[in-house]
C-alpha cells in the first residue's frame, strides 16, 4: 500500500519549535499536500496559523482524529508519540514522528534518508517511521559515507548542543538572560536551573548508572541500529553551549581498513546534505550561526589523526541546524522518499 | 644557588589580564615579595596600580631594568619573553614565564606543580621555567595521576575554551556583543571577526599542514614534555566557545593497563589542585562559571568508557580557570615551589 500521491497531512505539535520548522518547511519545499491540519495541546488549541498558504485553526488530539490523513507529522513529546501514533497507523495514516518513543522500537524504521533511507523503499504498510536524535543525525550525515568506505569500528565524539534542542522556551529562556545581563537584571533560570549565558554544562537528561546521561545513549544505540553494525563502538559526551539553534559535535574516528585523509574528504566532497567548510589558512571551518537555518550539515576540521595508526584515524567537525536538519527538514525527506516510491 | 627568601618581584606584562590576575593572587597568596616592580608596555608605563599592598608605578622594560630582581614573572607575549626573559636571568633573576616562547626549549623546564612539580628541585641556578598552556595544564591536573597509575595510551581530547585565552580585550568583546545583541545595535567584531555571543569556532591559531592548529600542538607536544613520554598519544580538537574565563574539557582516555572507574574515582579524589564535581542524581558537572575565580580544577563525568576494552577506557569532563590556574596561579606556584626547597 502506497500513500497517496497528493496525501492529507497531519501535523500533531505545530506550534512547537519542530513543528512551526515543519510547516515552514513543508510549504518552501511545495510539498505536494492536498490538506493540513495541525494538532497541539490543548492550551495552544483554537489558535489560528498560516499552513501551507492556508489559514489553519488548532485542533486538540481526540479519539479519530486520524480520520483520512494520510500522513501524521509527530513533533511533539515522546508521550504524545506513544499514546497517538498508534492510532494514527490504526486509521490508515503514514507516521513520522521525531520523538524518541519508537526509535529503538524493531516494529519501526529509524531512518536518515542520506545514510539508510533504502529501509523506506521496503515498507508497504502505514507505519511509524523514526526520526533519530538530532545529534545522531548531524553526526552520521557526516560519518556515514566514511563508513561505507572504511568501516568505522570506533567514534568517540564531543557535542557543543544548541538551546534549541530543549524547545522553543530554552532558546527564550537563554536570549532572555542575555537581556537581562545587559540590562543588570537578575537572570531568570527557570528551564536550566542556571546562568546558561557565558557557561556550559552536561546534557540536561538524566544520566544512568553507568554514568551514561540519556543524549549519549541515543547516540551510541541509534549509530548501531541506524548502520545495522551491533560492534560499533560509541563514545559520546553530550554539552549544552549558550548556542540559540545548531549544534556542533567534534568526532575522532577509528576505521576498520585504512583511509586517506585526501580520500576522506573526496567521499564526503560527494556525500548529500552535506556542504564542506575548511579553509584552513583562512581558520574558517564549521560554525552554529552559520548551520543555522541551512538544511546541510556543515563539516570541516577534516584531518588525519595521528594519534591513531597511518590511516586508520581521522578527526572532524561538523555544525547542523539542531531544529531544521535535526527534526524538521528529516522528518519531512523521510515522507518526500515514501512519496517518491 | 637558591632564590633569596623574600625576593624582590617583578611582573611583566602586569596590566594584562594574566598579569592583573597574577598581581591580586600573589597578594591573597601573602606571597613573600620583599618589593615588587611591574613593568609593561610602554602604553601602559607611567600608570599607577596597587600591588601587594602597595602602589606601584608602572615601568616600561628597558636595558637593565632588571637589576636587583630575583624573581620575574613573564605575563606578556611570547615576543616580550623572547627578547626580555633571557635579560632577566643573565642579571640574576629566576624567570617563570607564561608565554610559550620557552615551553619547548630543551634548557627551560615545562612545569605543572601538580603533574612534575619534582623538576624545580633539581635546578640550581636562575633559569627560565615556563607555564604550559592553559589547556594543557587543566587537562594534566587531572590527567596525570590517572597516567601515573595506569599509564595513558592515548587521550583524546575537545576543548570548550573561553575568552580570556585571547586576553582581556577578547573578554570585553564577547561582553560587549551581549551588550549590543541586547539593545539591537550591530555587533563589534574587531577581535574574532564573527559573532561570537551565541557561536563557537575553532580555535584563532594558525593552522598547520597537517591540519592541526597551534593549539592542539601545544597539548600533544607539551603533554609528552610534561611526562617525558615521547609515545603518549594525544588527539586534540580546540575551540573557542562564549564563555568568558574557564576552559573545559572532554577527555577521553586509553590506558595501558586496566584501572576501574571506582579506583580511577580515588585517585582523583585523592590527587592535589583537583575538586570534583559529579554529581548523577542531581545532574552537577563541571561548569566554567563554577570554575571561574578557583584555584581547582573541577572534574566530574567520570566514567568507564564501555566503547573500549573493560578497565582500559575512562571519559571525564573538567573545568578550569584559564586566567588563574591556567596561567596565574600556575606561575606563583612554581615560585612559591622554588622558595619552598
Amino acid at each position: 500500500m502506497r500513500i497517496a500521491r497528493e496525501p492529507a497531512v497531519a501535523v500533531v505539535g505545530g506550534t512547537g519549535a519542530v513543528g512551526e520548522e515543519l510547516l515552514s518547511l513543508l510549504e518552501s519545499r511545495a510539498f505536494p499536500a492536498r490538506s493540513v491540519r495541525v494538532f497541539a495541546s490543548a492550551r495552544s488549541a483554537g489558535r489560528t496559523l498560516r499552513a501551507l498558504g492556508r489559514d489553519v485553526t488548532v485542533e486538540p488530539l481526540a479519539p479519530g482524529c486520524f480520520a483520512g490523513i494520510d500522513l501524521a507529522f509527530f513533533a511533539a513529546s515522546g508521550a504524545v508519540s506513544r499514546e497517538w501514533a498508534p492510532q494514527a497507523v490504526a486509521s490508515g495514516a503514514w507516521v513520522v514522528d521525531k520523538s524518541s518513543a519508537f526509535r529503538m522500537d524493531p516494529a519501526c524504521e529509524l531512518v536518515i534518508p542520506e545514510a539508510n533511507g533504502e529501509r523506506l523503499d521496503a515498507l508497504h504498510a502505514p507505519c511509524i517511521v523514526a526520526v533519530p536524535n538530532c545529534s545522531t543525525i548531524i553526526a552520521l550525515v557526516a560519518v556515514t559515507p566514511l563508513h561505507r568506505e572504511a568501516g568505522v569500528a570506533r567514534m568517540v565524539v564531543s557535542t557543543y548542543q544548541a538551546a534549541s534542542g530543549a524547545g522553543a522556551a530554552a532558546m527564550a529562556e537563554l536570549e532572555r538572560q542575555a537581556h537581562d545581563w545587559s540590562a543588570g537584571r537578575p537572570l531568570d533560570t527557570r528551564i536550566f536551573r542556571r546562568q546558561y549565558l557565558f557557561n556550559l554544562f552536561s546534557h540536561d537528561s538524566a544520566v544512568g548508572e553507568d554514568g551514561q546521561n540519556e543524549e549519549e545513549r541515543k547516540l551510541v544505540d541509534e549509530t548501531r541500529r541506524i548502520w545495522r553494525d551491533p560492534d560499533v563502538c560509541v563514545s559520546a559526551t553530550c554539552v549544552r553551549v549558550p548556542v540559540l539553534r545548531a549544534h556542533s559535535e567534534s568526532i575522532n574516528l577509528t576505521f576498520r581498513t585504512p583511509l586517506s585523509e585526501q580520500r576522506a574528504r573526496e567521499v564526503l566532497v560527494a556525500a548529500p546534505g552535506l556542504r564542506i567548510v575548511d579553509d584552513r589558512a583562512g581558520n574558517r571551518f564549521p560554525e552554529p550561526l552559520e548551520a543555522a537555518g541551512r538544511d546541510e550539515v556543515l563539516v570541516g576540521r577534516i584531518r588525519a589523526d595521528r594519534s591513531q595508526p597511518a590511516g586508520f584515524g581521522l578527526s572532524l567537525f561538523v555544525s547542523g541546524d539542531q531544529i531544521r536538519k535535526g527534526a524538521a527538514l528529516n522528518g519531512i525527506q523521510i515522507a518526500e522518499r515514501l512519496l517518491a516510491r
